[in-house]
């Protein structure tokens, strides 16, 4: 069940120390970046492979029941996966509101985290983040923390569960792929004048390429029937732009997956007319963000909608429906979304045979019309949690008559958790020759725009022209129409005639002079790789 | 029908040489910014007034046919509103791909740019922009050279389309109004590194109250139950925060509306569960761009959905489905949309009762089975686009059975399109003490962040400290987590100590200091207006 390459190439070498239990052994190696090891090495893994098979037939993962009604969904879940006699040991650890009450400013105790990264698989219930008192969620520092960079939601149609497409005949089964690191969730934000704020948009070829080569992964092993990306890089040409190219390099390498890709827009448009025609969709952040939550919609809710967050070494499974604190205690909450992440993070641990069986459970107990309160047919009374956990566990073996899902085979998990002692640097390949050919400087002011350039071009220095003046983007000098509303913070673009080289002082020199006339908000170097300008042209440049 | 506050003084001023004809003069006054006149300004007027009802009782707007299906579609439109006795007449103008193939590099004639400038009213079929050359879209530019700050998109279940939530019994009445100049759209991009692009996402107390101020205007007027902001001000605190904050306040003058705001991936998920929950919903420009067209897949698609890009000086009318080049010129295209556009047109120039009365036969028409080819009872023959206007024509004056429109009085609409000299300037009130508290200074290395702080500490000038570095939006110095994947592009920023006030000085010294150990990318001050930092603190600061 889970099995690094290093221990089948200690298989083979030390075959006589292994019995058919070992391959349950449940022991974590790190992945070499080659295969040879040191003799002392070899022996010590040996040993461990050798005589602790019994101690270690079970993978340790980490658990956070979470506030409100998470404890009894997990326990609810946690019931079904013993039922189903997973070879999982769960490590519960402290995160959630009540951690943050108690004093840790981040929602989780030091042993908590040490834990979930020593194990690298975090299994959690929702929680809350205390309002007002200025601390960021619990759930996006675990995010952000740990660089779990592919938030992968999975949608599918679900009987007993009525919406308007089931209704319809219409049979969704979507998964969404959701950059989890970049785009304006970095937080980048500033003021540039009391009533003119700006945020920062990050997009990298490093972290596109995290993404969408899991989306890509993730695609290929469910025999997905297509790979979409969705983005808005006729407007967004740098950035959604860069995103756009790495899906389309990526793409080359899967030749066997039709992909291709769609304005966001548009793509919200079909989901809510023919969201059958989709199957996996990967997106930047904030569009993904809504795109994920619109297919949340289509399929009854959070209820039902399962959320994996992959890292490279830390990988969370989790609900990402509320705390529902009115019901909490009452063992009247709906555990499928919980589950149904569950069962994710078994495909991921490669336990595809029993991940199937409690998944066709499910669906048969759904289509049987077992129900909680929350969702399902009015006619018929409606049980508990616990109740419906024994449902689905009683299920077992049986198959749904709609949507059943195929045996799969186990595989062999690979973990990637390791220890580091740096941070990973993402970083492309291109290395094109650089120059700088220019500034961008922001500036504070009511002048209009004429006015405006006329103090400007008398600071210009050396090579250094004034070449445009925009405001919100629009360019209004040296042409633009006087029907365009300002607002009182400029773009001034000084440019180098000919793209002639310029260094940093030449930026600096400029950068003084025209502090002598307006109050600078922000400078931003203009620069050439190749022979691409690296930046937009204003609206009518 | 057409009538300036300056007519209706005159009106009181010079009764005698009014008759009751009078209130149908198609005259432009400018709207004053007080009352009082010369009296040689108000001779002329009034010389206006007297003689000249006769010849002026039609308002004159620009109208451009468009495209692909446009002119065809804008025929059976202009014949519809012929047949409905509309006093307009129309100045057709030349924009659109033919106008970009003669070599106007913007899509439009000098003619018909001045022409629209001068009647304010654009009534605009689709239209489509050459790719490959560089130009950008007539439609963006349109909206952006003439400032129209609001998308006002409307989505009603139309009875004889059918979608899934029409099948559902969902009925659907919405209108979006989409911010229309700010967001990522003023498309300042630049590439920080050659792998690593950021676009600025701009947000103005300015831009937000016009748009927000007509949303609440025009939700007013159509008598809304309920006008929601959707936003991202969880994520993005002081961009959409401040457009929250704007709603808000604006909300306070509108007592007798129920205002209220959601989360926009919440906000997606509800409307395609229950989108009759909502009436008026304003949002920024990306995110309404989203649930603008996610509400047109939920009754139709684009051939159902109209759309008003909303001014202060021109207003434009238009259907923003494709051109369908196709089946254009065969006489079957849907004008569906592109009627819908127009009988807004006619809201907003007061037209009540002929737009509810050409609308009710639309209505009847689309209710009786009668459709184009795209859509409709498949067992009913399709008619072409002639038949199809002929049939709303023939049914002036009758009414639906479902979803009947209430007859609604004309008013008298005030033009607000001046000749401008200057660019208008859109100024906020706050006005609190400002002062410079630090900078951040974006570099691009591949040093660990340890590093990178031993050597920028070196730089620290005078009050100027090193107090955090974050990588994409994420602290990894003092603290932070070796989990954080980094990209070769830090924020290393410098504040004061105790908010000691700096000048640019200061910041161009640690500027010139720093640029002899880094590549600078990117400087932004740090503002502080009154107590309040106006800036964002990194994830884990």
């Amino acid at each position: 069940m889970i099995k690094s390459n290093l221990q089948s190439i200690l298989r083979h070498k030390f075959s006589k120390y292994f019995t058919q239990h070992t391959q349950k052994v449940g022991l974590f190696f790190f992945k070499p970046a080659g295969t040879h090891l040191t003799s002392r090495q070899r022996l010590q893994i040996a040993y461990l492979n050798a005589f602790l098979p019994l101690k270690l037939t079970k993978m340790k993962i980490a658990v956070a029941k979470g506030d409100g009604i998470g404890p009894e969904i997990m326990e609810a879940v946690i019931g079904i996966f013993n039922a189903a006699k997973l070879p999982l040991e769960y490590q519960y650890v402290d995160m959630g509101k009540w951690v943050f009450d108690k004093g840790f400013s981040n929602g989780m105790t030091p042993e908590a985290k040490e834990s979930i990264e020593k194990l690298g698989i975090l299994f959690k219930g929702p929680m809350e983040t205390p309002k007002g008192k200025g601390v960021k969620s619990v759930n996006v520092t675990a995010r952000k923390t740990w660089n779990t960079y592919a938030n992968d939601r999975k949608f599918q149609t679900l009987s007993g569960v009525d919406t308007v497409f089931s209704k319809a005949g219409i049979n969704i089964d979507l998964t969404i792929v959701r950059e989890n690191i970049e785009d304006t969730y970095g937080g980048v934000e500033h003021k540039l004048t009391q009533d003119v704020a700006i945020a920062r948009r990050y997009i990298t070829r490093g972290g596109s390429e995290q993404v969408i080569r899991y989306a890509f992964e993730m695609a290929q092993k469910k025999g997905a029937r297509r790979i979409t990306c969705g983005h808005k890089a006729n407007i967004m040409k740098l950035t959604d732009g860069l995103f756009l190219e790495v899906f389309n390099e990526i793409a080359k390498a899967y030749s066997n997956l039709k992909a291709d890709d769609i304005i966001v827009d548009d793509l919200c448009m079909k989901l809510v007319s023919r969201p059958d025609l989709f199957d996996v969709i990967v997106l930047t952040n904030l569009q993904g963000d809504i795109v994920s939550d619109l297919c949340a919609g289509l399929v009854g809710g959070l209820g039902f909608a399962p959320s994996s967050n992959i890292g490279d070494h830390i990988s969370i499974f989790e609900a990402v429906h509320g705390t529902a604190p009115d019901i909490a205690g009452k063992n009247i909450a709906n555990p499928t979304a919980l589950l149904l992440s569950g069962l994710n993070m078994l495909r991921h641990l490669g336990m595809m045979e029993k991940a199937v069986m409690i998944e066709n459970a499910l669906l048969f107990t759904l289509e049987s019309g077992v129900h909680t309160g929350d969702f399902g047919d009015k006619s018929i009374p409606s049980v508990n949690t616990t109740v419906f956990a024994q449902a689905i566990i009683d299920n077992f073996g049986k198959q749904p008559s709609h949507h059943t899902k195929p045996n799969l085979k186990d595989f062999d998990f690979v973990s990637t958790n390791r220890a580091i002692s740096n941070n990973p640097m993402l970083l492309g390949s291109n290395n094109e020759p650089h120059k700088i050919v220019g500034a961008d400087f922001f500036i504070e002011t009511t002048l209009q725009p004429n006015a405006l350039a006329a103090i400007a071009i008398q600071e210009e220095k050396n090579q250094l022209k004034l070449v445009t003046i925009s405001n919100r983007g629009t360019q209004v000098w040296p042409t633009g129409s006087v029907f365009t509303n300002l607002v009182n913070q400029y773009l001034l673009r000084f440019e180098t005639e000919d793209e002639t080289p310029l260094t940093q002082s030449d930026i600096i020199h400029l950068y003084s002079a025209l502090a002598k006339n307006f109050q600078i908000s922000s400078v931003e170097i203009l620069n050439m790789w190749g022979d691409k300008k690296a930046y937009s042209l204003a609206q009518g440049q």
